[in-house]
């Protein structure tokens, strides 16, 4: 497994669903190596037919804009339409006339038993952020190029207006679109081989927090089994960061930190965060990370609430590989969490390996990578925002 | 000129003066597209004959091992040792009596005047950081090989310790050693189209700054005629950061900041770093910056005691290109350096470009990327450095 | 010119100009005149009598000395030693052979149940910073002076290496001391007045934290009975902080914060923390706060990870009084624990108030006010510990 | 329950335990009593006859208020209105017709020639923040009661609006007005006792800082001869801020920091800034500090760009004393500024001393105490201000 010795982020896989593609041109042939992200562009190797659409849920403002679109989409596109079978139980869609004659013309899918691998030729998200992080664990590994539109509210990762969606769509169904591709981090979890197959089985806390083998029934359908007994070790990829944290432990937890095998530094605290580019504007920045442009290969490493006045955030090639582990002097356990999904508790002896994966997001421009980026840290995190300075007396 | 449509850095020229090469190996035919930092390791396309000994100045410590060293290069290694003329100057150096047995067999240079380029097959430096960022001011373009030692205080730049020196140098002079390549960023400062020749002239203040005619001189050599009546744009290359700040003004200047062509903020503070990672660990971070890997291709902007509460460090790809011009409105001028040297003042109308350069310092490891920057960032910074928790009671 | 021995600021001139006052009345006149804590000294009243004795728990080097300690209090000083009844069932204690000659000697209390109130003439600490704060918490009132041991690593609530305690002890006994008043927050939790008698009980989670009725245990001593069914508000003293947090929730909850009565924000973001000037140093510090010396009549709220870019920490008067409730439109609920006790969740319509408390921890310094602190920050959080710059080359 | 309308702590009942007290001396006798802020009112000995008008300096926008309120007080108030005499130069208000006719019935005064001293019943300023510093600078004993108007763009020191000033300042002079004794820093600078006389005379420097002789003029008025040869301390009282730094030098300076005469620390990066409360959120907040309630009774100690990772601001007691001296084997001088005027070389052996003065500026309140200081975080330095979050999908 060479990739591990890499600095460089592994080149991206460049295949986006069975249909999306990266755009060659002559430019990119003049470039001696590197594939310039400026370059970057959607084209399709063949016509999109099927479409999946991700809609917030929770929010009667999302519902006349995501009927307005499928029925769109069907109608006008003549395209298929794939939802989450969880729509149907949703009144505030179910209510909708409109909605009540395209049911039937709807495709459904169900969040973790239906694999949508090479079934999904283009993604559409409607709502916020989330929207986007739920596209992207749907897809743990190759992701069909996703455009995704906020109300009203911009989002990191929702550059699109709905305004005037048909124009946009079409464009882009067109080929015309500039894309990010953002990088993953692919999150390996081993646990310690267990001796006493009773011991430490998977279980159902009071907070909500996911059981380990609840674990195994997600992860089952991309990743094979993964259930404590047999040991194998579970994948998470994750579009923000992983979190690992001291849970409901009032005391710090002493978490070891390596960097391709070597032992860089012992992590005192409330926790720590690896994130992705993208990820350095959720989490990360309210840690007191700086913010990273998603075309910047790197991974970025917060620690939460350091007990060092000195541990400032730091930030390494997307190619290393993290290994993190509950240090053995350590009184408390950890808990781990992969784009705040999936929260589990990371025991003595257990063997937490993170990496940038080949497998990004291509998500769609709505300007370009630059001009998308700066707008959403001043309209998202207000970043710089003040009055102008008055003249002084 | 693509290069300011990329977000890429460009590729880095592989040739460093004129017998230092990257090794091309196995590894990297069978990577797609990127060539892998973690496999960059020197080679050397014919035998290094002349090598460049820059040394700590004022310092007394540094004399002996200096005179060892150039001693055992000309007697044992029979290779061409250059020397900065000013040595012939220095007191401490020359009172040594090896030293003069020596100085008639060294080849010296005067900073300014004698054009290095394609003379220096490799470089060894002697002290602190500083010696790096010399050796960097010194070659405008290909950087021959670099090696520092440190004497006792491991620094960011020099990562070998002077025990032993026979056997590292050795070492790398038959091609084992692993690479960095330091991106540097290349400013280019272009003055206002003046259209009376006679104001703004070139002047010495008192404190030292150096006067815009003396930099003309200075960057003759390399970058053509300078001075302000033809209004040619001046060149710098940086290994840590380019600065502008307020100066001696008691007031905020107003700094306007694009990025490729597109206006991202405006700095209100005493003053913006531009960085290149290896810069991260230098000024920026004593403003407040993360610090970033020096193989990560990316640039950090950094404000200075800015106004905003909410103007955080950002990182962007290494491939962009930064403008930077003092506002219109803003009532005061500001104040520009280049790793600390050619400090002079930034008018409204000038306009200073910033980009990642094409021609890097190859600076040879003294274990690996990742290991010697920890290493570093332990012993100079004392990151994350503090007493275990005890148990606690 | 007395004052440069002053911690106080010198009382301001109360006169402005030749007409400006400050208006009389009576509330003023109320007040008792402030002392100079630099003047700060321990008096004894009586002599003291009754010594408790706090140990550190589960850590086997405490023993040794804790038993020479208790027997030289005992046959040496003649006083009363008190010790918690827990120390009986502590294998590490119960094996020394002294410790078994002495027992018959000691008085016994037990946490929850047994008043110390007027009990206690005096307290030694022996451990870490931990000791304190469970000496604070026994006393809901008044707290004797506290005289705190640490063992080889300085705490910044555990001034005195324990190498020569006897003459120490004898001079504090003296009355030779220097007193830190350690200001408390008396935090008052009350609860929305339920309707449904049966809704919302306690309970006791799996991850250890305590319940509601648990709780009534522990405070029905010193602030009556607490259980929720009858809606007193409960009361606790914290010498750190009181913490609010989002709890097991991967949802950020929103928090009103009132001063005096006044909205003045809405936290977002993983808590909230607000310390007494002695928890500058604990969480909030760690959180990113500033460090504030225990004398100053202060209190800080400091907000744990953010959403806001701009929410930086700030530092309000001692006498204001805050009021925590969560927002009325936020999803969640939160937590909140008190010094890392009692922790319990915050619903919809309780209300925390937290004010400075009139009875302060009366902790002895080892030197003085301004050399114990100092000193802790460089041993604690190795405060602008770093090499000396060297010259530069 | 008085105590929720106190800003100040209540008074810590001063016994601990049934045996310990504070000790009784006399310099707690000598101290007189402190008063609640939050009661601090304005009352008015005798009625105010006298008013000194600021203007903002080069701000076109304020000439017309500015004549609408002399004439208001001439005319209406009958009171006598002092002016600096720089207005009769200003083009702007010369051209006023209004204020020809008014110009005859003003008094002026010149600045650093004309001793305000028990002239001036109450001062209104018009404008921006330095409106307030200036009249700060003006009278460095006994500051007259101040209100401070803005126009349109709230200040941290300039609470009111201007619109319907007639009522506001008829208010006020009549005593109804709510009070912030905003501390200031006195300043005293020692100049090293010089054996050669010729040596390190004033000068004019070619950035416009003053020479050490012409603040001789300026603060002759009041701190008697300041002028080198002498050698007496020169005395500064700032309502902001004294800052350290490094001045024109590329090089770090090296600062010792001593607190009631010990050694501290060592300050190595740009510079220390020293502020008072109140200039915790003029340039200490952009260097990183916490912000202060005006209120609290503190000095900031705020590092600028420091070196080290963990040389966090800290807060320290009012009334203790700093000294600020150039490190023995530090390379370079520094350079001090107060309220950033009167910039001035620091030299090796000259001693800055800084602590909290007797002479505060009480500054009227346009509501009180916490509503003006929260509403100013908001509209000044935008603290917190953010989307509300939305629900998550």
């Amino acid at each position: 497994w060479p990739r591990t010795r890499s600095l460089n982020a592994p080149s991206p896989i460049q295949q986006f669903g069975p249909c999306g593609r990266i755009m060659k041109n002559s430019a990119m042939v003049m470039q001696v190596q590197d594939q310039d992200p400026a370059f970057q562009r959607l084209t399709w190797y063949k016509t999109p037919l099927t479409v999946l659409v991700i809609k917030k849920v929770r929010d009667v403002a999302v519902v006349i804009p995501f009927v307005h679109l499928i029925e769109w989409l069907i109608n006008n596109k003549r395209m298929v339409v794939y939802c989450e079978e969880a729509v149907k139980d949703d009144k505030s869609v179910t209510g909708n006339s409109k909605f009540d004659e395209l049911q039937d013309k709807l495709m459904y899918f169900r969040e973790g038993r239906d694999d949508l691998t090479d079934k999904i030729d283009f993604i559409i998200c409607l709502g916020g952020d989330g929207t986007l992080l739920y596209a992207s664990s749907l897809f743990q590994q190759s992701v069909p190029p996703v455009m995704a539109f906020h109300l009203g509210s911009l989002g990191f990762l929702t550059p699109f207006l709905f305004d005037n969606f048909e124009e946009k769509v079409t464009n882009v169904l067109e080929g015309n679109a500039a894309l990010t591709l953002r990088s993953r981090l692919k999150c390996t979890l081993k646990r310690r081989q267990s001796t006493d197959a009773t011991a430490d089985t998977g279980h159902i806390t009071s907070n909500g927090q996911v059981s380990q083998n609840g674990i195994g029934i997600h992860t089952s359908l991309t990743n094979g089994s993964n259930n404590r007994s047999n040991n194998s070790p579970m994948n998470f990829l994750v579009l923000n960061e992983v979190v690992v944290d001291r849970g409901p432990s009032p005391y710090l937890s002493n978490v070891d930190l390596f960097i391709d095998g070597k032992h860089v530094t012992v992590v005192q605290g409330d926790g720590l965060i690896v994130s992705t580019p993208t990820g350095s504007t959720a989490y990360a920045v309210a840690a007191g990370a700086s913010m990273i442009h998603p075309s910047v290969p790197a991974i970025m490493i917060t620690p939460i609430c350091p007990h060092s006045l000195s541990f400032r955030p730091i930030v390494v090639p997307a190619g290393v590989e993290l290994k993190i582990k509950i240090s053995p002097d350590s009184r408390n356990t950890a808990w781990v969490s992969f784009d705040g999904r999936n929260r589990q508790e990371l025991h003595h002896g257990d063997a937490l390996s993170v990496t940038t994966s080949v497998y990004p997001v291509p998500s769609i421009c709505a300007q370009d990578q630059i001009s998308d980026w700066f707008d959403s840290l001043a309209d998202c995190l207000q970043w710089n925002v003040r009055k102008r300075q008055k003249t002084f007396d």
